[in-house]
């Protein structure tokens, strides 16, 4: 076996400012608008949602914002994150390749997501909120946002999506032990819940539905706001801590990545690892291929639409700039439920748009063929949604090899599988299903879209 | 909140030696005696079972082990492993003892077991062995040597008791990811497990059953090793990379423990932790306490009876010195798998013996109040097993604070809950079963041993 080779930093190499994209993207991206007037939206249209704090870094140019002492704290517990050159792997793939990953399954909820759920709660708790409303697919998001919440003495609501409450119900105990409220969505609870339990009382629920839900808890209420995990501006910032780090390690390895993937769901991870690396770009002139490994089940970045839309399913949402499948679109059951989203954060589709990024498409069982040759090359079990970023590591790798060209590749490697085994069994079992979606599937939802198209 | 308090050491302060108790116990254990003629065993009878270097670890009276540098290599995957102190915990029990814990749940397998199932598997490795068997209960072990062998291209059969293969199946899927054939036990591949079948086919199988089996396996093959997680004198030693590392973080801590917890199944975590400040108690006249904390439904160390025993159902393996309730001893279905074990290893029981370490006894119930109060205020979920150290470090500080006498206290948290979700479910929907023993089965398993009473 070859050496282990892990990079680590001090914990005050923690980075003590998120990295802002919007101050040196070469295009700003068009603003969002109100789902009603179809007029941009300002701060104040934000307010009953999120804090004001926010709010502010939603629409910052700012290129470097504070991490707040107290946020930087909590990092401690799991931050900085390894990062790692996987020597084992690349000697499997045989390639000539380098691939380096960094880890941030090493959080106490598994994933990438308490970055963004540590500040969003602690800007909450300043600003005197009791209580936050948020959605949640497979849980990923709701177990970051229930740890971060309970750290900071928050109430949380969670509407997990049926299908997922249902069948995979070990995240929800985990909310629970931290503490948080898990309904299984569509509720009796709010009205767009009921709309659509009317239409289906059988309905399996989906991400759209339940952000519905959560959105018009903290709507409709005095006392609670609401959080998002993905997507948004500030989310995807937060984020950033994981670029920056590695920037460090990098360096201590005496390297540099020609390429950098992330996988793809509303955006958060891939913008965490990518977009500093994007800023080397935009401010010294590297050139960095950033690529975004989506399901080829969910495919809005290779076959989506540049056009308005809404976050949700039910239209409660101010409509993004976004590329999207359509806010009606229903993504096939595959197991990486965090990339099971119809539309993409209204930065990275700028980027998209402007070719500044790639994306690519993966189907469900490459993904596990490479998730498994990692785990057993590497020791680490990835989540499903990690492991689209591991096959679009290893398309790069071996078209390294074929081409004679030694490259350097990072990537995110966003969580752990500890909670996804029983996907791993179905894969070993000969069970996963493939989900090849047809031109119509594609196209149907999107037709009936009645938001604005971008000119 | 109270400020995070991690103390992390470097990849070189990865210890370069075990540290071998043997070497400074007031009093050596008794032998080891052979199953069959009862007289003391050597090194040859434990040749068809193990690699002549860990038969030699086993009765070694040198302080001090190198660790091979292959090894320090994986260890480097997630060690050196964090210790922390628990401020907010302190503040929630209100006491004024501090409260420190080292985080083994960070290693691959998520608990302390790769410490000992990497070293094994490289020994069985470089003396040319192909295949080894083990038994797991839960699946803490099975994993933790799944990954070893799978990094170390070993094959691996593990017999799992049929119990938690059904009921838990994600550790085994777990194992498949990395490469191990995983059967429940009892099987019909080995007489052992017929017999029982014979007796039961019903039978839910036990971790004395799957040892028979697994030892079986390897004593009539020719080209198979096996290999045990806990209680022998070398898995334990292995173990100690834990309490030298902590020792060093104590001191970055500016602090000394007054007392030292684990929980008790075998030993090999309890081991891990208090062996190397049993040490400065032995070398140096330090007056550490250290306590076995075993639950009160398995309570070898606290009820049980001082004299020789089998370590497997069937009587397969060596009679062993052990504080042991009777190898036939059925446990309880607590949810801490991993402490579900008749009896203890020899070094931790003639330490009791001796009175140089303690052991308390838990109830489920109070474990699992333990464990979700530390994980509502550290933000880690723990295994049901580290349960049993939390309550018993709860106990302690709360004495520390009734006596108005401020302790420092350190304890193991040996693993996450990520694979116990469903125990902590049962918690909250208050349909966790306390098992409490009447005497009569307490004695029952013991007054049918046959074997030999010790003066």
């Amino acid at each position: 076996m070859e050496k282990t080779k892990k990079y680590i930093l001090s914990e005050n190499q923690i980075p003590e400012q998120w990295y802002n994209i919007q101050a040196d993207m070469p295009n700003a991206m068009l603003p969002p608008l109100h789902p009603g007037t179809k007029q941009p939206i300002g701060p104040a249209d934000l307010a009953p949602l999120f804090p004001m704090e926010l709010i502010k870094q939603e629409v910052s140019k700012e290129r470097w914002i504070d991490i707040p002492e107290e946020v930087r704290d909590v990092y401690k517990l799991w931050r900085p994150s390894p990062l790692f050159r996987a020597t084992n792997f690349e000697k499997l793939l045989d390639t000539p390749a380098k691939i380096y990953y960094k880890y941030e399954g090493v959080s106490p909820a598994g994933s990438h997501k308490p970055n963004t759920a540590v500040p969003q709660a602690y800007y909450n708790k300043m600003e005197g909120v009791k209580k936050i409303a948020t959605e949640t697919g497979a849980g990923q998001w709701g177990s970051a946002l229930s740890f971060a919440c309970n750290h900071f003495g928050i109430d949380l609501e969670v509407y997990m999506v049926k299908v997922s409450y249902e069948q995979k119900p070990y995240r929800k105990f985990m909310m629970n032990t931290w503490g948080a409220n898990v309904y299984s969505s569509p509720t009796n609870r709010t009205e767009s819940g009921r709309k659509v339990l009317a239409d289906d009382p059988n309905s399996p629920g989906s991400l759209g539905i339940a952000i519905s839900e959560a959105v018009e808890r903290a709507a409709t209420s005095t006392d609670t706001k609401y959080s998002l995990g993905s997507v948004l501006n500030h989310v995807l910032m937060h984020q950033t801590v994981i670029g920056l780090e590695s920037i460090k390690q990098m360096e201590l390895a005496g390297d540099f990545p020609d390429i950098v993937i992330g996988c793809f769901g509303g955006g958060s991870n891939f913008a965490g690892i990518s977009f500093p690396f994007l800023g080397l770009n935009f401010r010294e002139g590297k050139k960095v291929r950033c690529i975004a490994a989506e399901p080829s089940s969910c495919p809005k970045l290779t076959k989506g639409e540049f056009r308005y839309d809404f976050g949700d399913t039910v239209g409660l949402t101010p409509l993004i700039p976004m590329y999207t499948l359509g806010h009606t679109f229903m993504p096939a059951p595959i197991h990486a439920g965090g990339l099971r989203y119809h539309g993409a954060g209204a930065i990275v589709s700028q980027l998209l748009k402007d070719k500044l990024i790639e994306a690519q498409s993966f189907h469900q069982i490459e993904c596990f063929d490479a998730g498994v040759k990692f785990a057993r090359s590497e020791g680490i079990i990835p989540a499903p949604e990690s492991n689209h970023a591991i096959a679009c590591a290893v398309k790069e790798a071996l078209k390294a090899k074929a081409e004679g060209t030694p490259k350097t590749i990072l990537f995110n490697l966003s969580g752990h599988g500890n909670f996804d085994m029983s996907a791993y069994d179905a894969y070993f079992s000969g069970k996963l299903v493939e989900h090849h979606l047809t031109e119509q599937e594609l196209h149907a939802d999107l037709e009936m879209l009645e938001t604005p198209v971008i000119a």
